[in-house]
């Protein structure tokens, strides 16, 4: 049975309880508010090892935020009593780089050499633009981010690779630089943008087509804003073509017990 | 005789002596390397509150730094010594907003209800941008930074009024971002920028055309980054058309004995 503890206020570990149990399958955008929610990136150690020098190399896309000991699923740093086989919401299953299975539970799949990552997501660093009073015009819609790929590459790490994908959101000039300026302050969840102004430059052709998620258009007096995007390991991981590897399905995290605001470096 | 200090490790105090017995007489740029170099305005007390109430109205044009006592011509807490009547290499008497006269030495016209302001000035974060690694155009063609009047109101205080006026340094979005990041920790130097992106959303009609200092051009690549400036007050001051009041002469500045770096917020 689920608690009588209404929904806006149950804390993460009744939502990771809601998600174990199959209560909860939907996306978690908005649950647990103000708590970090994870992308999330599983596999084998023989590999693990690449991965984490992937994120080392390319810190602005993939900001690590936990690393799992080889076959354990647990990750005490990010909230008592985790299990990354059961407590996101949905998962998917890669195998030779191609999409293999879409599922709730990865228990079934579990291999002794599996390593679990978590990386940072935008969901943070949102909240603290908001707390300060800078709207956000995809959030205000209720639509995902616009995601672009770009013709910058990210630094390869053995069999890792690949374009760096970014969110683009639309600002005045007075409410990019205080985005600037906020979200500086969240460099473990993708930190400040990456550029700013004419999107040719960092090669995205037509800024009203994104690759991945909602269109959002730049008003004639907004400057569209660019960060690095979770995108960008998950697009490394097909890549890599590994024989076996599980992420987030998107929008479904890892709700976990940090404060958004304890991720800020001053 | 001046001391046979070489002249790029001369000390503020030095630097200043220099100055007051008229041994130098020219702009300040690049003097005591490192310190920091303020705006000078010089008003009868019955203006003094006046003028200290548009700077609190307008913090980043006229970032104080230091206010005298009326009639006291020593300004301590920016170093042991100075006398504000004489440690400048160039004043301008401005008599009724209209410029009356420039001189090298105050003494003879000052009164007992003089106040004298020192005002954060740009060269301080211009240091800290090239420290670390961020080029700026003007400083390595020798040239003086361009300045727009904008269509910005600044906030009136008593007769004190009149347009943000601000300066325009170009960069690559990337150095754009790192320029807002590092002037923000600034915030006694006119801290982080007022706008950036297109030049006519703040009554900017022409990038290549300045109201004051030279024309920097903006290449392709580039996005035009505007702070605010310290001829704001002066412009506020000639507006005022008080009867008497006395400011620095172009680049000709007060040289202290804080260390830039010593302003940095964070």
């Amino acid at each position: 049975m689920l608690s009588p503890t209404p929904l806006a206020s149950r804390s993460p570990a009744e939502w990771r309880a809601a998600i174990r149990t199959g209560q909860h399958v939907g996306h978690t955008s908005g649950l647990a508010d103000r708590h970090v929610q994870g992308n999330v990136v599983v596999l084998p150690a023989a590999h693990a090892d690449d991965f984490l020098r992937y994120c080392q190399r390319n810190p602005k896309p993939c900001p690590v935020l936990a690393v799992g000991e080889p076959g354990d699923p647990s990750l005490p740093t990010l909230g008592a009593g985790i299990d990354i086989r059961h407590d996101v919401p949905g998962y998917r299953v890669w195998r030779d780089g191609v999409l293999a299975d879409e599922t709730t539970d990865i228990a079934a799949l579990w291999q002794d050499d599996f390593v679990a990552f978590v990386l940072g997501c935008s969901f943070s660093f949102e909240q603290a633009l908001m707390d300060e009073g800078v709207a956000i015009r995809h959030v205000e819609r209720g639509d995902n981010v616009a995601m672009f790929r770009t013709s910058i590459d990210t630094v390869a790490a053995g069999p890792f690779a690949g374009p760096l994908v970014v969110t683009m959101r639309p600002f005045v000039a007075a409410d990019a630089i205080r985005a600037v300026q906020i979200t500086s302050r969240y460099p473990a969840v993708h930190g400040a943008p990456v550029h700013l102004g004419d999107p040719a430059l960092i090669g995205i052709p037509d800024i009203t087509r994104p690759d991945y998620g909602d269109a959002c258009e730049v008003m004639p007096d907004e400057v569209p804003v660019f960060w690095a995007c979770g995108v960008t390991p998950q697009a490394a991981l097909v890549n890599a073509r590994l024989p076996l590897a599980i992420t987030h399905a998107p929008g479904k995290m890892l709700i976990t017990d940090l404060l958004n605001h304890q991720l800020a470096a001053f």
